[in-house]
């Protein structure tokens, strides 16, 4: 990956970081270890261990914190469906066809496919003059409990729309309408929506990415491999995009907005982002996505964030997070979310998961 | 934790160890980094990294293959259950109340909720007096997608039956009546049913356990920490027991020979323990159990194996098993659970789960 940023890529400082850990590691002919962000404990003992790394970047691209191998590339995922949405807003397309706050944080939003999340992307899908037919990134089964169990309970099956990515993939179908492009295969590399999308990331993390690692997604759009500081550094600048183009930079307001004012759309009932984002009143705009990652925007600060863990683990990913969020004065010290306990089938606590104490967080 | 056994207890040989970056990681302030077991793909890039340990021990306690810190205590959760059946089959509960292949396999397995499971767990209890209500495992949701769906169809709620531990927990209720003991509070590890579950991992495992780190099971009863290598050990002697005072080697012998018999008892439809014992016919004893622990006793070789992925991933622990035993030629070496693919959404084929070339397995 070549750095097409005239600003200092974000680097992680050795004099900053945590633990020396990862010089001894690479010594070894393993990987990188980095170090434990998060421990599970049993009882009297730590039963698992998480290890993991962040950067915690300002819009300078000047590394705030970090711990771990913060230029290791990795997949985002979900975290940065934020960013994904900056062409939807930019180009215009939101305004044209008056999407509203549910609209486009739904677009943001990896969601638990509750009733009033399908309900409102098969609304938005008919207002485009598509259906839940035109969506590309295949159906599962809806994973809030209560959602699920009445659709099995109806003897329904999933559709698209119960797709956690269901609402990004409206926002792309928006946006190919709007661009007068083919609706049908959207989700390519090539399509112009994604084009517009890999632009978008590429001047927000400041990075071309014609070279970037890359993969397919669990709902079929193209991934590419990023170093955590320089995701961090895209989080910060939709914090706050001073030096953004003036499109962009109401863009990034747009979406801050909509994720402040529904941050139901963005998850679901009890999960972690709404949580954060609703208790925080929006001074946290945090985004979960797979196989460990999670990304924040902190408007107030003019920070952005950036952790993945290395074995994938969402439990952890959302504790690391709630941990930088305290750290930053976000989450109180003794928030549940930096602690959240282990229940037996019975229902007694057996355990917690929590920063290791003395750890990088 | 104190050795009791007039064996020497296994111990990693550093000679056989496959990576020195223990060692090395030691020496720094963090938890040892084990090293990477199994990664996964996504396209052009690995996603995740997964560390662990495992040891592979004979029935001398001598360690055969190792790798990581197999020193460190573990819990060995559900991937023990066959050795918690024991009592049930020395005492002579089982040969009392009648039990056969099946509901000795199902004291030892992690079932997935299916109709057959929960059927025949049900039945089991009525033949020893007891019923559902006497289970104090706790409900869940049947694991298995279908059974899910046809319980949640007929808007139904899951009973103690259809928690995957609930043949464990049968085997209890018939100890308890054999021994002529209440029923009520079996789970607790004062009660004599667990006094003689932990008698026999301590002779088992060669360790006394008074001291060992504790806590509860998800299913409510006592977990006692083993390093793998005793837990190793364990499974060797379940797999050949000819050290064993007399009714611990018939006892052994018929665990082995119902495991074998019956694999979909022991886990369900398509599932990594029911394949691998169903393909090997018997000749690897798998059980899995949570936060990434997996123990196979492999009757033929008179081994035993134990590993234990650190960060708890169930996806890990079954490739790293997997490796293990086509190592010790119980799998071949092409065999698709050792590589199991990773689909999106739509079906399509995205990455894989591997142990890394060059790695320890």
């Amino acid at each position: 990956m070549t750095d097409i940023d005239t600003q200092t890529p974000p680097q992680a400082d050795p004099a900053q970081a945590t633990s020396d850990h990862d010089t001894l590691a690479r010594a070894t002919s393993d990987h990188n270890a980095n170090p434990v962000l998060v421990e599970t404990t049993r009882g009297a003992m730590v039963e698992s261990r998480h290890r993991g790394a962040f950067a915690v970047v300002d819009v300078e691209g000047r590394v705030v914190a970090s711990a771990g191998d913060t230029e290791r590339p990795v997949y985002a995922r979900s975290a940065i469906k934020p960013l994904q949405a900056i062409p939807l807003v930019e180009s215009g397309a939101a305004e044209a066809f008056g999407l509203g706050d549910g609209e486009i944080a739904l677009a943001c939003a990896s969601h638990r496919g509750e009733p009033r999340h399908v309900a409102a992307v098969t609304a938005w899908l008919a207002r485009i003059g598509c259906s839940v037919a035109d969506l590309e990134c295949g159906a599962h089964l809806p994973t809030n409990e209560r959602a699920l169990a009445e659709l099995l309970g109806a003897r329904e099956t999933p559709h698209a729309a119960h797709n956690n990515c269901s609402g990004k993939h409206a926002g792309f179908l928006t946006l190919a309408r709007h661009l007068g492009l083919p609706t049908q295969g959207y989700i390519g590399l090539e399509h112009g929506v994604q084009q517009r999308v890999l632009g978008t990331l590429e001047s927000m993390t400041g990075l071309d990415l014609g070279a970037a690692p890359r993969g397919v997604d669990g709902c079929g759009i193209p991934v590419l491999a990023v170093p955590l500081g320089n995701l961090a550094l895209a989080m910060a600048r939709l914090a706050d995009p001073a030096d953004q183009p003036e499109p962009r930079q109401a863009a990034c307001a747009r979406i801050r907005a909509a994720m402040a004012a529904e941050p139901f759309m963005i998850s679901g009932t009890g999960q972690f982002c709404t949580r954060v984002i609703s208790e925080t009143a929006g001074r946290a705009l945090v985004k979960t996505g797979a196989e460990g990652v999670f990304c924040a925007a902190l408007p107030e600060r003019g920070l952005g964030m950036a952790l993945k863990i290395d074995d994938g683990a969402g439990r952890a990913a959302e504790v690391a997070m709630a941990g930088l969020l305290a750290r930053f004065d976000l989450l109180d010290a003794g928030h549940e979310l930096l602690a959240p306990r282990l229940h037996n089938r019975a229902g007694a606590v057996v355990g917690e998961l929590r920063p290791p104490a003395g750890g990088p967080i």
